[in-house]
C-alpha cells in the first residue's frame, strides 16, 4: 500500500508509522510510505494522518498506473524523455568505447543525424574473462570529452557495484545492464543518485521482477527510472534473443515508467534491426537504443549487430513517418 | 539441393534419378527434385540433364531465398496475398463459429470495415476435453453461407487429419493451427490440395522446424504456403505468449513465403492488440489476423483476447497511416 | 466434477443428465459423467441418482489423485506396468526399424538383457521431408515377427491420424509421440482402443496440457494411459532437451497415471544417458525408455543418442541396485 | 589456449608474453597464461619457453576436462568436497537466518543428522524491496557463533559486491547466488579470495555462460570453485524452476569442477524435494543443498519449499542406500 502522510506529520512520527507497517519511507515534498502489498486496508487509527492511500495487488507499487496514471517525465539538462512530450528519443553509438578516434567518429555522426544521446560501454559485462573487458575509467573520460566537444548527452553502463561511483559521476543517464538487473548494490545506490536511470530487463527476468527491480530505485527516492526491453532468452537461437513486444503492451498498461526499446541486442544481427526499429516506434514508446559503429566488422565487441553509418542513416530517415503515423515525433 | 530437370527428361527417367539421389520429385511445368541438403554438388554424370541446381545449407529448400529471391504470390479467386502487391491484408472474425446470428454479425462487420477475409474456427483444438469443441461441419456450412451472402473469403482451421477433407472442401484458405504444425497427415494432404495454406508456427517450434513444416507442403506440390507467427511460449506468463518479431526478420531474410502475423493469440488480452498490430504492420508483412467478436465477454472460447467491434474499428482506422509509412497499403 | 451414477440409472436417463451438465459420459461397469471443472457442487435434484461425486480444481479429472489416490495398473498379456507392483520396467530398442537384420539383432539383445518390451519407430515424425521417414507398415510387420519369434511386447509410435488403425492393430502399447500430443484425431481414437497408450509430453507443452491430453483418452473410455516425459525445450542447447524431473514430482503428487521416463531423447547424446537413467530410476517411476542400436553410428535416425549394446549392458546392470535402494525392482 | 611457462621464465618476461598473446596471467607454483580460445597453435618463437600448452575449442579453459581430466578437490579445515573421495556431501539449513533461536535449532539439528555444513542466507536477493531483506552482518555473526559452538562449516551467500568483504570474512564457503552469477565485481574479488566458492547457475544462464563465470574466478587465481545447479526458468510454472540434470551430464563430461545440486530451489515446493534429492544423488554428484527449517510455515522467506525436520530426517536416511548403489557414500 502506498501512503502519503499529511504535511504536518513530523519525520520522527513518520518513522514510527513506517516501523509499525514494515514500510519503506521516502522523503520528498511529502513523506511517502510503501508497505508490503499484502496490506490492503489502512489501519483505522492511522486514517487521520494520511492524505492518500492506494492499495495495489502486488509489489508493483510506485511504478503502478494505479498510483500515477501517466507516463513519468524524465528531465535532465533541458532534455526530456517521456512525460507529455509524445516524442520518441533516438539513442545511438557503438557497443564499446574503443579509441578516441572511434568514439569521436561516432559522436560526430550522431550530431549529423540529429541524435542527441550518445551511448557506448566502458565496463563491458563480457561472458568470458579472456575477451576485451572495456576501457573502464579511460572510456568514461573519452565520453565526457565528447559531451563537452559536441554537446551530446551521454548514457553508459554500470556493470557491477565496484565502479558505480565513477559511472554516476560521468554519465548523464546511468544504464543498468541486463546482467545486473537484480544487483541490489547498484539498484540501491541508484536510488540515492540524482540522475536518470535506464534499467534494462534481464534476459531471463519476468516483467514482474523487472518492474520490482525498478521499485528498488524508486523506493530509494529516485523517481527518474526508464525501463528498457532488450530481448529475452527463449528456445529460439536463430536470433540472439526474442524482443518481447507483448511485454511492452503489459508495461504500458500497468506502469507509469517511460520505455525505451533496444532491438539491436534482441536481434543480434544487423540485418533485422531496421524492420524491428520501425515496429518499436509503431508501439508508441518513448525511445530507441540502436547500436552503430564506424566500422562494425572491426568492432571489439558485438560486431554482428552494429549498424554501419549508411545503414543507420537509412533507418533513421525512415522512422519519422512511422512516428507520425502513431501521433508521435522522433527527437 | 534443388534440381530442375531439363524439359526433355521423361518422368520415368526422372524417377530413377530421384531414387539415386534419395530426392523428392515434384511434377510441375518442369520436374523438380529436392535432395537431402547434405548433397552440395551435382554428380557429374547428371549435369547434362539439369537446367538449374541450387545448393542450400540446410533443409530450408523450396522456401529459401537462395532458391527464389522474392515473396511468393498467393492468388485465389481474384485475391492476392504477397507477391509484388506491397499490400498487407487484414483478416478478422471470431475465435469460433458459435451461432448463425453471431457469425453473420461478424461477417457484416467485416464488410463494413473493408475486411475481405473472414476467419472463424469450427474444429477447436481445445486443451480440455470438457470444454466447447467447436461446431464442426455445421460451422463450416455457416461459413460457406456467409461467403455466398457477403462475398467474403473464408479461412478456417484444420485441427487434425480426421476431418481434413471437409476443411479443404469448404475453406478458401486452409489454416493449420499451431498445435498441428508437425502433423504430417495434414501437411502431406495439404501438399496435394490446390488451395492456399496458412501454416501457423507451433508455440514450441523453432523457426527452422517451422519452415521445414512448410517444406512438407511445398514438396508435395502445393506452392501456396503462407507462414503465420502467433507467439511462442516463453517463461513470461503475464502475457499468454511472446510474439517473435525477431523471428519475422529471420523469415523475411531467409524465406520466400508471405508472412501473416497474429497478435491476438500472442498477447492473449485485448488491451495490447492495437499497439502490437501497428508494430506488425510496421514490420512490413503481408497480413494480419485479428480476432474480433460481437460480444467478446460472452465468447465460447478465447473471451479475453477478442476485440469488440468498437475496438476493432479504431484499430483498423489507425493502420492505414502505419502501412503507408513503410511503403505499403492495407487491403 | 466426476460423477458416478447409481447402478439403476439407465443409459437414456444418464444421457439426459450428461446433456444438462454438459458432461462427457463414459460407460463402464458404472456410468461416469465428467463435467467441466467449474461445476463444483452437485445440483440438489441429482443427489439421489449419484453414488459418488468428486469436485476437482481444474480439468485434471479422471487422472487426478483426488479421484483415485493410487497409481493405475496397466495390464496386457500377463504383463503389468504400474499398480502395486513396485517395479520399473525397462523398454529398449532402436529409434527406427531399418532392416530385418537390424531389428532382429535388437530383439535378441533385448531377450539377452531381460528386456521384455521392444521399442522401434515405423512412422517417424521427422522434421524434414527430405530425410528417412520410416518403413511404415513394412516396419510394423517386422516388429510383429519379432514379437512372435522372441516373445517380446512391442511399443511403436503413431505419428498422425492417417495411419492410426495400423498401429493399433500391430502394437501392444501405442506410443503417441511428443509432436502428436495435441492431436485429437489420435487421442480420441485411442480413447476407443482397448490397448495401453503411452502418451509422450510435447516438448513445448505444460504439465497441465499434458495431463489434459491424457484426459481426452481417459474420457473416451480407455483407462490404460501411461505418461512419458522425454524432455522439454528450453534456452539450453548444449543438450538437446531438458529432462523435467521437477515435473515428475508434480505428476506423481497430482495424478494417478504410471510414468515412464525417456532420458535418451532428453539428452540427445549417448554420453549422458547412463547417469540420467539412474536418476530416473531413483525418482521411483514405473519405467524407462532407452534407445539402443546394434551400430549407433550407422543409424538412419537419432545416431548421436542411441547406446551401443556394450553401453546398454553396462547401464542395465547398474540399475538393479538403484531400484532396490528406493524400494523397487527392475523388470 | 592454456600455457604453462617453464619454471625459469621470470615474471617480467611472462608479463611480456601475456601482453603479446592478450592472455590472463596466473601466478601459482608455475606461471599459467590463458589466451582467448581462438589461439589454437602456440607461436613457434615461444615453444622453448613453454612446458605445457593445451588448446580448447571455446572459453571453457581452466575448468575444462581437456586441461585437467579429473574432479578438482576442494579442501578446507580438514573437510573435502570432490576429488577422489567418492563422497556426496549434504549441506542443509534454513533459507534465511531469522533469529538466534531459529538458527541454533537448525545447527543442532544438522549436528544430530550428521550434516557438517550449515547453510543460511544473511543478504537475501529478494525480488521486492518491500519484503524481508535478511539480517546482514548480524546474521553472519550468528552463523559464526554456530560454527564455534557446534563445529559446523558455514556457507552463506553474497548478494552483491557492496558487502563481499564481510561474507569472505565470515563464511567457510562463499556462495554466489543465481542472480549474481554474472556479477564481475563479486567474481573478480572471489578470484583473489583464498576460500572455496560455490557458484550457482543463473536461472536464465546457459551452461557455457555458467562455466565461463567460473573461469572469472579460476583465472583470478582461486582454483577452489564448486558449480551448483538450482533449476532454470522454463515455460513450466507448476514447479518454480526446472532442475537441469541433462546439464549436469554435460558439466560432468566437460568440466573438472565438483557439482552440488539444489533441488529445493528448483522445485519450489517441499513435496517434491525427497524424490529429486534421490535422483540427484544417483547422478553421482559431489553434494546436495537442501533447505530445512524448524517451522517452515513460519519462515520469513521461501516458506513453501523448506523441509521440516521430520521430512528432512526421513529424506536423509534414504540417501545412503542410493549413494551406495552408485558407488559413493554420503558425508
Amino acid at each position: 500500500m502506498l501512503i502519503h502522510l499529511k504535511k504536518d506529520i513530523l519525520l520522527e512520527e513518520a518513522k514510527k508509522i513506517a516501523d509499525e507497517l514494515k514500510a519503506v519511507l521516502i522523503e520528498k515534498d511529502e513523506i511517502v510510505l510503501v508497505t508490503p502489498s499484502k496490506l490492503q486496508e489502512l489501519p483505522a487509527h492511522l486514517q487521520s494522518k494520511v492524505s492518500l492511500a492506494v492499495a495495489v495487488p502486488n509489489d508493483i507499487q510506485l511504478a503502478s498506473r494505479k498510483y500515477k496514471d501517466e507516463v513519468r517525465s524524465i528531465k535532465f539538462s533541458n532534455f526530456e524523455i517521456g512525460g507529455e512530450s509524445n516524442s520518441t528519443v533516438m539513442i545511438s553509438g557503438p557497443c564499446s568505447v574503443e579509441t578516441e578516434e572511434q568514439i569521436e567518429q561516432a559522436a560526430k555522426f550522431c550530431l549529423e543525424q540529429g541524435v542527441k544521446v550518445l551511448r557506448a560501454g566502458c565496463y563491458k559485462p563480457r561472458t568470458s574473462p579472456y575477451s576485451f573487458q572495456g576501457l573502464g575509467l579511460e572510456g568514461l573520460k573519452l565520453l565526457a570529452k565528447m559531451r563537452e566537444k559536441y554537446g551530446l548527452h551521454i548514457i553508459t553502463e554500470v556493470r557491477d557495484a565496484s565502479h558505480i561511483e565513477e559511472v554516476i559521476e560521468y554519465a548523464d543517464i546511468i544504464q543498468i545492464g541486463a546482467k545486473a538487473m537484480y544487483d541490489q548494490g547498484i539498484l540501491r545506490r541508484c536510488g540515492k543518485a540524482r540522475k536518470p536511470i535506464l534499467l534494462k530487463r534481464g534476459f531471463g527476468s519476468t516483467l514482474q521482477e523487472f518492474v520490482q527491480a525498478a521499485e528498488f530505485i524508486l523506493s530509494g527516492g529516485n523517481d527518474q527510472v526508464i525501463l528498457c526491453e532488450r530481448g529475452i532468452r527463449t528456445f529460439e537461437t536463430n536470433t540472439r534473443f526474442t524482443l518481447d513486444l507483448c511485454g511492452i503492451s503489459f508495461l504500458k498498461e500497468n506502469t507509469n515508467l517511460p520505455i525505451i526499446l533496444d532491438p539491436s541486442h534482441a536481434m543480434g544481427y544487423a540485418y533485422g534491426v531496421a524492420d524491428l526499429s520501425r515496429a518499436c516506434v509503431a508501439m508508441g514508446v518513448e525511445g530507441l537504443l540502436i547500436e552503430s559503429h564506424p566500422r562494425p566488422k572491426e568492432a571489439w565487441s558485438d560486431a554482428a549487430q552494429q549498424l554501419d553509418f549508411k545503414q543507420f542513416a537509412a533507418l533513421n530517415a525512415s522512422l519519422k513517418a512511422v512516428a507520425n503515423a502513431v501521433g508521435r515525433q522522433m527527437t
